[in-house]
């Protein structure tokens, strides 16, 4: 695609460090003081306003609605489907690109761009259905482990099947909105009545996420070749977790207070097409995996993860480096055996990927795993300890992908911790 | 309220064994040859048709925007709040009774009336987030005894929480659309190996479900004794699940597969109002639930259900009579656990109760309970036998209270079962 060409340059100054070069353009909600709700790509410290440009007359060549960005959410325009909005991005790129004047010399450009230090990102999608994925054999090992059997740490399904469950949509949330401490029933080892109370063992979870464009009939199935037509973009995904409130819930059926009181999510949707330079193959699978999860080429990326706990009035901590090219199943797998069954995926729908743990203890996915279920507390570098987060840290999880002189970042998540009432 | 007033008369003709009499009123959404999707209220054998009314100038006293009814979904009218809704039915109880000739004597009545053999039910709702409960302590303690240990059925949490966990609401269907048999992974026992196919043991699973129509903020809860402002109505629920796939996937995060496939709901919203003359007490829960799930008054609803198999060609085969009645946690506290922790309940939500079964073997709720795990198939009237649901059936699931000479009723879900792919 050329728009991902690592040659190209924009008329707007993007910063070395910047997630958010030409080769990036994500795509994500905001307002202003004196802007509404809506659409506008990142592009080095500020915000493309598509609102604007297509009240100027912008996209008139592509089939795009008018008010189509003047919305609080990218449903529509993610909903139009791949070949439209991958033709706006070459569309958009070459707007942006250094040599092209048409917008770059307009005397009213910079009523077409915005500071992103003005601007509140908001929800960028109206998420229909969420699923999380447990899809990192390093972390599915180490939660074995800990809880069952280091010999026996996977469960008999875990190589055949990409395991997953259904979350909770309504309380996903986005970057910058603080959560409360959550409360619940937890029981004590060796007691036999549960207690009441605000949750002790409060994590997070180091995911991403995909959104998807495009409906299957129920009743049909999504091949690992057709899957990725159905990916839109991908974001940073912290899917917050209570411990103590899990161990005692979740059997038979599963993980749900646990994890239902929110899940934070990063602005910028990168899509799947920015990504494509930074594909890398996964680990051999062994044992072979049924037909219907084959797939062919490379279907990992490699983009750096790293999370930050920021204790109140203090600095950052980083205390983990992974990688999303850590995951067994991929998220072509994903989706096929999602829909093996006739299931059918909606338009903005999210699937996240399950914690993303490394193979060395420093790339861990989760305080739960980082601090070996409390037994080895995690040094910061400003000398504080944590086993699992407190009230008042603020968790920062951020990424990004690099190659060829050209980094494509998601920003950041970054969500802070209140008391419980 | 006085729409209960079991003396109360329609001018519209109720016949005698009807789930629909004036004291019922519950809305759906419908279409005809010449109706566009719109709102509608079943009265006897008839739909009043909201939008006609509307358009007529009615409702105006009320404060409901034009436009309202004339959607393919409640959810505009739902979200406007237990207040307004109340009022509704209050007038349009008002509107229907036989001393009332405003709308009966009109030239024009019959616009503004339907008759249900000429509509196509629609989906009710557009459904946000989707919970499926596991309420009822004998279908809890029949799975536990099968596939644990018969004395120690049920797990440790099972009479401290309402367990629960999220479903998916994509594929959520209105009666009469056929499924097809899922696909997926299974694993015979003694196998190392899992295998690829349709599923073998498709069961049904005897459901009721309710609505949500009011939010709460996240990070906020809701108390049992404010549950009720939360709860528009009640549908019967059909939660699909194929055995021998949920066997294999749903350790340790839960049903995935196994249930996504679809599960089917009965068109008529039956309000939380019309069932209020039908309140019984549920039984004593002991050990001592925790004081955020105390509750006071009748939770409980005495509402007959049944489901018959009527296999291709074939005439029905009542198959097992239960009743709601049998939920050992009652609605009012599925909604307290669910938001003790912050979660926030959106409007239309749908809440599954999880299988109903009475206490006696013919008031099971499953296949898997009635022929207990294919060891005792089911003898049906026709003759025929089952130990789960074949190709070619489809199965017909009817509820309704009465007391009083007063019968309000669901009317039913019917689904067939198509063969996979």
């Amino acid at each position: 695609m050329r728009a991902n060409n690592p040659e190209l340059r924009s008329w707007i100054d993007v910063p070395e460090d910047s997630d958010f070069p030409i080769q990036n353009l994500p795509y994500g909600i905001f307002q202003t003081a004196d802007r509404s709700p809506r659409a506008g790509i990142a592009i080095g410290d500020k915000i493309l306003d598509l609102a604007a440009l297509q009240e100027k007359g912008y996209f008139q060549s592509l089939n795009i609605r008018n008010g189509t960005f003047q919305q609080d959410s990218l449903n529509e325009f993610i909903g139009l489907g791949k070949e439209v909005t991958n033709e706006f991005r070459n569309y958009t790129s070459n707007l942006l690109r250094s040599d092209n004047a048409e917008l770059r010399d307009r005397e009213d450009v910079d009523k077409m761009l915005v500071d992103q230090k003005e601007a509140t990102m908001l929800m960028p999608v109206r998420i229909r259905d969420y699923t999380d994925f447990y899809s990192s054999e390093q972390h599915a090992f180490n939660v074995g482990s800990m809880f069952r059997d280091p010999d026996n740490a996977l469960l008999p399904n875990w190589k055949h099947l990409p395991v997953g469950y259904h979350g909770r949509a309504s309380s996903i949330i986005i970057s910058d909105t603080p959560i409360k401490r959550p409360k619940g029933q937890t029981r004590a080892d060796g007691q036999e009545m549960p207690a009441f109370g605000a949750s002790r063992l409060l994590d997070f979870e180091l995911e991403m996420g995909f959104i998807t464009c495009k409906e299957n009939p129920l009743g049909s199935s999504i091949s690992t070749a057709e899957a990725e037509n159905y990916i839109f973009g991908f974001v940073l995904f912290n899917d917050w977790s209570a411990r103590d409130i899990q161990k005692w819930e979740y059997v038979p059926l599963g993980p749900f207070l646990a994890k239902n009181f929110a899940s934070s999510i990063s602005p910028w949707i990168v899509t799947l097409e920015a990504l494509d330079p930074f594909r890398v193959p996964g680990d051999k699978q062994d044992p072979q995996v049924l037909p219907y999860l084959e797939f062919e080429g490379d279907k990992n990326f490699d983009v750096n993860l790293e999370v930050a706990i920021q204790p109140d009035g203090s600095s950052e901590n980083t205390v983990t480096r992974s990688n999303f090219r850590h995951m067994y199943w991929n998220v072509n797998q994903q989706l096929a055996h999602h829909t093996v069954n006739g299931c059918n995926i909606g338009i903005c729908d999210i699937y996240a990927s399950g914690t993303i743990s490394g193979p060395t203890p420093d790339t861990y996915g989760s305080m739960l795993e980082l601090s070996w279920r409390g037994t080895k507390p995690v040094k910061m570098p400003d000398g504080s300890e944590r086993k699992f987060i407190q009230d008042g840290d603020t968790v920062i999880m951020r990424g990004h992908a690099s190659r060829d002189g050209v980094r494509v970042g998601f920003g950041e998540v970054r969500t802070k911790v209140l008391p419980a009432d």
